[in-house]
This record gives C-alpha cells, sequence and structure tokens, in this order.
C-alpha cells in the first residue's frame, strides 16, 4: 500500500491519505496479531497449515480491499472485497467501468495486487504445499513436481531464484512494451498483470484498445512465459540444457494452444473473411489470453460466432501449467486422464498386458488417478453448484456457467453480453458478487485445500 | 416392420407396402449373412464381440431407416438414419415436424424402435459386456452390477425375466394412459416410448399436448420405472424382499430428483408466481424426463428462466441407473467419484488412515476408480470435442453444447430456441445430423465399445 502512496505522491496526484490510512489498520492490525501470538507456535502441524493457508487469502484480500472501499470509487466493501480477491487470485474480473478515467494510484493498486498473487501462488507451492506433502496429500505431492525441490539445497533458496526471475521477466516485459509503443506507465502496469496472468487492464477496452502488431505479440510471449513452470526459468539460469529439464506438459500445452489457434484463425478468416494475418493474430492472442487464465481481450470474442466461442469455452476449463501463476484444471491432470484411459483400453483388449502409466519418466500410480479423479469430480461438482446458486440471483444461464468457469479457473472474462470480454461483473448483485469472490478463492487454492478445511472431519479427533 | 405393416392392413391405410419393401430388403441382406456365413465362428473372441457390438447399432439403424426413407415424409437418407439412431438408442431427437398429422404407420415404428432399443440395451449389458468382461473390462464388470448374474442359472433365463418385466410394465403403462383419459393409439404409443426412457411422442407438443394433470402422473412413474435397474423387478417378483435387493444407487437417484424437482417448482411458484400444484408438476415431470434421459416435455423450460435451465443442463450430464434404458454418466460413477473425493480429503488430514470405499458392501478399487476417471475424462473430452465440430457447421454455442450433451447422454432435447423442448433437429445441416447420429452412438455403447475398436492397437497383434 506504500508503493502506490508513494506514488501519489511523486506523482503530485490525490490518494496518498486514502493509502496512508488503508496502510496503517492493515499494519495495526498485523502488529497486534504479531505481538499477540509472539510466543507460540513455532512449529505449525497440517492442519494448522491448511488453516493458515485458506485464512490468508482471505484476510489478505480484506486488508487489500480497503483502498477500493476509502477511495471514493463508488464501490461498496461487496465490490471492493470483489476487485481485491479478483486481483490477487490473478482471476482479473472486474466490477470497475471507466477504467480510462480512474485514478492512477487506484491501476498501480490493481496491477501490484495481481503481480503479487502470482508470486503468492509460486511461493504457495512451494512453501505450504510440501509441507502438506509430508501429511500424505498425494495430490500435491504429484503436483509440485518432485524433481523441483531436490534440485535446490533449501526452499529460502529457490523462493529467492524464482522471486528473481518473476522480477527479471516483468521488467523485460515492460521494456518491451514500450519498445513496441505504449506509454511507460501503461506498459510497468500491464506488464505486472501479465506476468501474473492477471490480465487487469488500464483499459476499458483491455488491450484491444492498442491497434499496434507488436503490442499483442509481446503480450503473447509474456502470457506463455507467466503460464510456464517457472522452475524451468531457473534450471536454464543455472546452465541446465533445455533438453533435460523440459517438461512434457510444456509440450503437451504448447501443442493444445497452436492447434486451436490455428482453428480459430483459419476460421476467422475464410469464414468471417478477415486478412490473415490480423486473424491468426488475434486467434493466437484470445487463446493464449483464455488458456493462461491472464484474459485481457484484443477483441471483442462474442462477435466471432460459434466456433470460436466453442473452443474459448473448452479452453477455460484448462488453465496453465503447474508451478506457475495460471489457474484452471491444469495440463497435468488431462495428462494423467489420457495416460490411464489409454491403458484402460489397452486392458480391454490385451487384460493380460502390462501397460506402465508413466509421464515424465516417473510413474504415475492408481492413487494418484483417484486423486486426479477425487480434483476433477470435485471441480465439474464446483462448477455445477456455483452455476446453479448464480442462476438463483437471476442470472441467465449462459452467464452463470461462464462466470463459474471463470471464476474457478480464475480466468476472467466470461461468454455473453453481460460478463464477456467486453463487459464487467458489476451488475451483479451483492451476493452474487460475494459467492463469485468465494468461487475465485477456491479455485485459486485448488479447491481441495479449501474443502478440507470446510469437512466436519477437519475439526473432529484433533 | 411387419407390425406395422400389419398395422395399416388392419387399419386400412397406404403404408404397408413401404413396410413390406423395407421388410424384404431387410430380409433378402439378413438371409444372405446367414448362410453365408453359416458354417464358420461358433466362438466369438474379445475382439469380435467388440466389433459385434459396435457394428450391431451402426447397421440396425441403417435397416430401420429405410421405411423413413421410402415413405414419402421428404426426409432423405440423413434424415432417416438420424431419426432412426435417435429411435433405437432412446434418445428421442427428432427431425421430423408436424407429428400430429403424421402417418400413423410411421408413429408406430418410432415408438416400436425406441421399445425395442430400450430392450436391446438391457439385453446388451448381459449377453455381450458380460463376454467382454473376461477380455478384463474392469468398468463393464463393476457396471453391470456383479450380483445380477450370480442370482439367475443362465443369461438365456434372465433376459426372459426381464422381457417380461419390461413387457408386463409397457402393457401397466398403456392402461394407465388409458384410464388418466388418453386414446388408445397413443397410450400405447406412448408406453412404448415412456418404458424405454425413449421420448418420443405423436404430437409436437410432446405430452404438452394433454392438460390433464393425471397423464403426467402416469409419465412420471412410468419413466423412472424405466430408470431403474431392471433386476430390481425381477428379483421382487421372484419373492426377495425390497430391503435385500435395494442398491444405493436407486436411493442417491431418488433423492437427487427429488431436491431437483422441490427447487424448480419452488422456483416456479415463488418466482414465476405459478401455482403451486401444476408448478411442481411441470417441475417433476420435467426433471425426471430429462434425468432419465426420455427427454418429454410438458411445458417448455426455454421460458422458465435461468435458474431451473442450469439444473436441467447439470441433470443432462447425471443419467439413471445401470441396467436401465437410460444413458448418460450413470448414478454409480458419480458415487465413485464422490466416494474418492470423501477419501482422498480424509487422507489428506489423516495420512496412515485406512479409508474403506466400499459401494453396497463391496470393494471399489482404485482400479475401478481409474476406469471411471478414464470413462469420465472420455465422456468430458467426446462432449467438448462433439460441441466443436457442431460449432463448425455454423450453430450457436449454447445449441452446439446442449446438442452434444443430449446426444451422448441420450436425453432428446438440447437448449436453447432451435433444439430446445419445443424445437428440433430438422434445420441441421447433413454433416450435423451425422456427427449428431454418431454421438447417439457412441453415447448408447458406453464411448469405450466404440473407442476400443477405433484405435490403432485393435487392429494390430490379431
Amino acid at each position: 500500500m506504500l508503493v502506490p502512496a508513494l506514488y501519489c505522491w511523486g506523482a503530485g496526484i490525490d490518494g496518498a491519505a486514502t493509502f496512508g490510512v488503508a496502510a496503517g489498520i492493515t499494519g495495526f492490525v498485523a502488529g497486534a496479531l504479531i505481538l499477540g501470538s509472539r510466543s507460540e507456535l513455532r512449529q505449525l502441524n497440517v492442519r494448522q497449515m491448511y488453516l493458515l493457508t485458506a485464512l490468508a487469502w482471505v484476510s489478505a484480500s480484506f486488508f487489500a480491499a480497503l483502498p477500493f472501499a476509502f477511495h471514493g470509487l463508488g464501490l461498496d466493501l461487496t465490490d471492493a472485497y470483489f476487485e481485491a480477491v479478483s486481483g490477487l487470485t490473478t482471476t482479473g474480473s472486474t466490477v470497475m467501468t471507466g477504467l480510462d478515467t480512474a485514478p492512477e494510484d487506484i491501476l498501480v493498486w490493481r496491477a501490484l495486487l495481481q503481480w503479487l498473487g502470482g508470486l503468492g501462488i509460486i511461493v504457495m507451492a512451494m512453501v505450504a504445499l510440501p509441507v502438506l506433502r509430508v501429511g500424505g496429500m498425494q495430490l500435491f505431492h504429484t503436483e509440485s513436481s518432485d524433481r523441483t525441490e531436490r534440485v535446490f539445497a533449501s526452499t529460502t533458496q529457490f523462493i529467492r531464484y524464482v522471486m528473481s526471475a518473476y522480477t527479471l521477466l516483468t521488467l523485460l516485459c515492460t521494456v518491451a512494451y514500450v519498445l513496441a509503443g505504449m506509454p511507460l506507465f501503461d506498459a510497468a502496469l500491464h506488464a505486472l498483470t501479465t506476468l501474473s496472468t492477471g490480465g487487469y487492464s488500464t483499459h476499458d477496452a483491455s488491450l484491444g484498445r492498442y491497434t499496434g502488431a507488436g503490442i499483442h505479440w509481446v503480450a503473447i510471449v509474456f502470457m506463455l512465459a507467466g503460464a510456464l513452470p517457472f522452475v524451468l526459468y531457473v534450471q536454464l539460469a543455472q546452465g541446465k540444457r533445455l533438453r533435460e529439464v523440459w517438461q512434457s506438459q510444456v509440450t503437451v500445452y504448447l501443442a493444445i494452444i497452436l492447434v486451436a489457434a490455428v482453428a480459430i484463425g483459419a476460421w476467422l478468416w475464410l469464414d468471417q473473411g478477415r486478412s490473415p494475418e490480423p486473424a491468426l493474430r488475434h486467434a493466437l492472442f484470445t487463446v493464449v489470453s483464455i488458456v493462461t487464465t491472464t484474459g485481457y481481450a484484443s477483441s471483442d470474442y462474442m462477435l466471432w460466432g460459434g466456433f470460436p466461442l466453442a473452443i474459448i469455452f473448452v479452453l477455460m476449463y484448462l488453465g496453465g501449467c503447474t508451478g506457475s501463476t495460471s489457474g484452471g484444471i491444469k495440463v497435468f491432470r488431462l495428462q494423467v486422464i489420457y495416460l490411464f484411459a489409454r491403458a484402460q483400453v489397452t486392458r480391454q483388449i490385451m487384460p493380460n498386458r502390462v501397460v506402465a502409466t508413466r509421464l515424465d519418466h516417473r510413474d504415475v500410480s492408481t492413487a494418484v488417478a483417484s486423486s486426479v479423479l477425487a480434483f476433477v469430480g470435485l471441480c465439474v461438482g464446483t462448477i455445477a453448484g456455483v452455476t446453479i446458486i448464480l442462476s438463483v440471483f437471476g442470472l441467465d444461464f449462459m452467464t452463470a456457467l461462464s462466470s463459474a468457469v471463470t471464476a474457478i479457473g480464475n480466468v476472467g472474462p466470461g461468454l455473453g453480453d453481460t460478463v464477456g470480454p467486453a463487459g464487467h461483473f458489476s451488475s451483479f448483485s451483492d451476493a452474487a458478487k460475494l459467492v463469485m469472490s468465494a468461487a475465485m478463492l477456491l479455485g485459486r487454492l485448488e479447491l481441495m485445500t479449501v474443502l478440507v478445511v470446510l469437512t466436519p472431519f477437519f475439526w473432529r479427533e484433533w
């Protein structure tokens, strides 16, 4: 909060007081909590880690909401909380309109929230999840990629490496945006939300505001950079060869993106009569934006017809690689499902054949498969539940369904006129906004982390 | 085909010649095939069973299409094949309009196709699948409910029992419809498509044509009867007590129906201002019609608003119990997913606890879980693929998505103005109709049976 406050002071605009007050409240509560629990809890047990992980995101979002509520933007506390959750979870759905004329310090705050949220996700995957793995968390065990930890002497060292890579890529992205013709303010803020695959923009038209092809290509490259496993960059920086550190999920991911983009590009070119270059560029931009769960828009895909929309809807579920800032179901889980579906087919013809289910030279056990089954089941169930709850508040079916998917996948925009790339979520009722906030947090915490805490079983037998 | 031909002769209407020609062609081909392969293949191996199962449905649909193509209804061969596939798979999607004035013999043929298709599904589950299970088909092994076979001395005897139960229930349903005020012709034809959970009607307005509450209640009861495991009826008829033969999938199934119907009924009453009795009746009718994959309409649910639509969309995936005439994902698989999700949550808190995954006193192994994972993954992947393909042919997103779901789930109607309960599929292009036909067959054969045959692996190493 001190960063936007300093920005106000430096740029000579109002707003420093707002951020100062918010920082004061946050600092006071934080100080009280630190002083009040100083002598206790040196070592956390598994249940406490669960509680901490879940509550950290819920309460951090509350304090992050304060500047939105205090700034006289016409946002009530629900709006402010929605905006803060959408920021910290790197979703990018917004209830704010008139971004082009919004106070600069608020735009800085939104971009910072996403950048910190993106970092938070990577750190959570490195610090919290390995500890929970000790508690037998098969799912996260497989997810946070075994090899990651063994490579590094200590977690702290690894986090330092990842933070450096994240910061360096953000600076590179800023420079690239500026070279492509974006003003520095926009470039810096968009870089913060590109690497975090967040998608908050400084314009209502998002990156559609800029017609230059260069800016779109910069966004495509760095959105992708944010959706790949960060451990890759660190290993490359340490002098490892690309072939050694490559993960098969990256190959699958890039292949899916390429196929989807070429299909949509060809459709825009041949069926909708656009010129080939902009058609392919907008198709690739949109596919990358959706599948990395960023949510930028270069063009309103609601106007492209049924075929692109069908692909975009399917991609919304997908998400990025594990160990990145992206949300969604993740490529890794698709690979596990494919492995077991293929093995199943083989076994049905040749019952006595031993079918290996291996991914990147590691065995994938049926226990892992049943974890993935549990996750995908929970995911589909949660989407169905959130869709039904949202539709109770009067939303039409496509708005409710795509809002549920976009929130749980931390994507950003949905489908339809209300919540599509040209729309926003301000017309939602307060109750619907709170449901959306909960869905974004659920999705960001990979469902399990929250649902475990919500079971009666969690609170029994301590 | 001789039944509608006889009907024409008895009722003194044209059409006997059409069905006679179709019967002649079918009989000639069948005779040639029987005579040509008389001395071969006394015993089928697993691969041949797969081929037989898949090809039987594809080719039977072709011959079933002949009367539609020959009857001068303005249906081309694609339309005729679509209508026949939709009939035999008990889907109930139609490309015919003007049912109220359609030739009676064609209406008889449509109803007969669904009734035979429903019987075919139950028999396939009893004859083909156990043999394929010998080939290690874990999935079907668990699906076709172990206890079923052991109870009966021979498969033939069991099929005879099931056929009797099916026929008896159809007769009961006819009588009930007549007592509720339906003319005999309509009553008999609707009984054939109610028990088979098919949904072909003799009126464009489906059962919405009849305003009497009694007819709706009769339909509700017998649609449910068609979606429960038929082995239940046989066991009850043999004098077993209900408590002994009850399966937990039935409890879950009825609970889901009740909750969904009450929720939609309350919405229609409180939000849409309808009177309580018709609101609850139409809600229950629609929920049962969708979730049993019948597809009758008593009222156009597209006009009910977003909330009922969201529930109906979710229910479309669900389907009925195993061992019934219903399609869809099936309650049993939901139970397996729930079991493993719950066990996963428990293990994450208490890693050393042994969590039993039992269903109806039988252990559900992780191998079964990985089969279900494979099935659900294939199901979601197939829905996504069919949606994308259909949207290439110019369908809007909701029409494409709901058509894919309704075809693969063998439900019947979709969502939206074109393919909703008040619509039909005649506006689809020929290519889209063929894709829909393939999707209906895929869904009816539980995906695996077809996909196994389509793998290169199946054709290697004979």
